[in-house]
């Protein structure tokens, strides 16, 4: 099937030649398809003229150009600005901007209205490992499951694909879930580093012990999902939230032994100590996730 | 060499018999050591008669009971008051409480200054992890080295072992400075769940992605220490400050959306924004734990 369908090497259109546009321009050149470019400044798109793509004068005329149009732009509004003149009736619109859920659900809307189909996307690579099979980059898309159907293999050409729903929102969610999360783990690997930072330990000597630790732990996201979805926080429990946070105080006070700064540290400490004074302390700590909820107050919670 | 000691069997003595030192004790006893244990409330001493140790009426008959002496108690206060009235002089004390790295040196000197070799320990494992070699959990250890080569092969029963040098303070900051790190790693988690909540996304499946990619992307603490080593924060760097700052944008403006609060973000994207408007929106966001070091001053920077 793949085969097939890279035999045909359908045309496509790539607005927004950045560093990640870029990579997935080259990478579908490789793969032997024809490769029309737009740039809001045309620099970055001529460059890759030399390598065969075609460059058009305006986002409109490079819409014009393919059914399917890729959008690799700066925000959700340079996506607005760039497609406000082109026609997009029966266009296939692929949006690879980095956005938000509702920014994808909206935009979703505005493509359909102009005669489109839909499918966001949310990048989870760096441009270099674009175009590398074995990097494990891929790229989330939610949105139109035919769209996602008739385009997968040329889809698939940069980078795996993972698609999640008919929900446009949901790729980005995806995606911002999955960078969020590693922006606690990066807080706490800085963190780290800087409690080992004025002692004679070298970080290379410290940072696979980190690796290997932290890749051993990131299994209890199984754990906390099994007790979300039953509704039960003690469900496996090892080592409940009374003992993680009496557990926290020698962080904390090893931090200020340090003189590190605990900045990154307490506002976990400080929410598992809100949800063990509402009565959790024999649980495991993942209930806490109630308390992120803004818009379920204290008197919803069990 | 295994072989040879195991079968030497030598005894030893652990005081504290909480769910970790029951936890050591049975391994252990299992291993065939003679044991002699002590616990402040001797109900849960009393439970390992059965299983084979000898339960010792104080603290100091327990430790004229061995020369090899473990401490598995609730705090390093609990360790002074214990130890108060025990004859130290030429015993092995092995420190498995949970403390700060100023306590455990704090510890090696009162220890010594009493005519004991000491090692302190950090238990990177959980009570059912002990005595299961498969499990991966281990314990750090460092003071006296001729302590730890005497008895590594004794102290490998439980856990593995791990011997990070000579300052006594050593193994608790390598413990906390995991914890800590590992705690950062649960706040991203526990955002993104909450992150996902409101949606029609089952948690079991967003789980194993989350697994995945942030297994994926523990490999940056190898880069971080490669970067902090070599003082060169814009080694290999390939999504900038400037650009992982304008992408957290997009995290903070998600969380909003999704009705989460954004109080486990918030704390990291202010220190990238505070080392960005230092100046370092080429480099990678490594550099900002030095904002993390409260005893170094803005002005002692580069």
């Amino acid at each position: 099937m793949t085969d097939k369908t890279r035999d045909v090497r359908i045309p496509l259109t790539v607005l927004g030649t950045g560093a990640m546009g870029t990579a997935l321009v080259r990478a579908w050149l490789a793969a032997g398809h024809p490769v029309t470019v737009w740039n809001r400044t045309p620099a970055r798109a001529e460059a890759l003229a030399a390598q065969g793509a075609t460059v058009a004068a305006s986002a409109a005329e490079a819409v014009s150009a393919s059914r399917l149009v890729i959008a690799c732009l700066l925000d959700d509004t340079s996506v607005g600005a760039a497609l406000d003149g082109a026609d997009l009736a029966g266009r296939d619109l692929v949006n690879l901007t980095t956005g938000t859920p509702a920014e994808g659900r909206a935009r979703a809307a505005w493509a359909t209205a102009r005669g489109a189909r839909f499918l966001d996307g949310g990048i989870m690579a760096v441009p270099p490992m674009i175009g590398d099979a074995d990097s494990g980059g891929y790229v989330f898309y939610s949105g139109s499951p035919e769209l996602f159907e008739e385009h997968r293999d040329t889809l698939a050409v940069p980078a795996g694909t993972r698609y999640v729903g008919g929900d446009a929102g949901f790729a980005a969610l995806h995606d911002v879930a999955l960078l969020s999360a590693m922006s606690g783990m990066f807080a706490g690997i800085v963190h780290a580093f800087a409690l080992i930072g004025p002692e004679d330990i070298a970080p290379k000597d410290f940072a696979p012990l980190l690796v290997s630790w932290l890749g051993a732990m990131t299994g209890s996201a199984n754990k906390a999902a099994d007790q979300i979805e039953s509704g039960d926080y003690g469900k496996g429990v090892v080592s409940n939230l009374a003992m993680q946070v009496a557990g926290n105080a020698t962080l904390l006070r090893t931090a200020e032994e340090q003189g590190v700064s605990p900045e990154l540290l307490t506002p976990y400490t400080a929410l598992m100590e809100r949800w063990l004074a509402e009565g959790h302390g024999a649980e495991d700590t993942t209930g806490a996730v109630e308390l992120l909820n803004l818009r379920r107050s204290a008197a919803d919670r069990p």
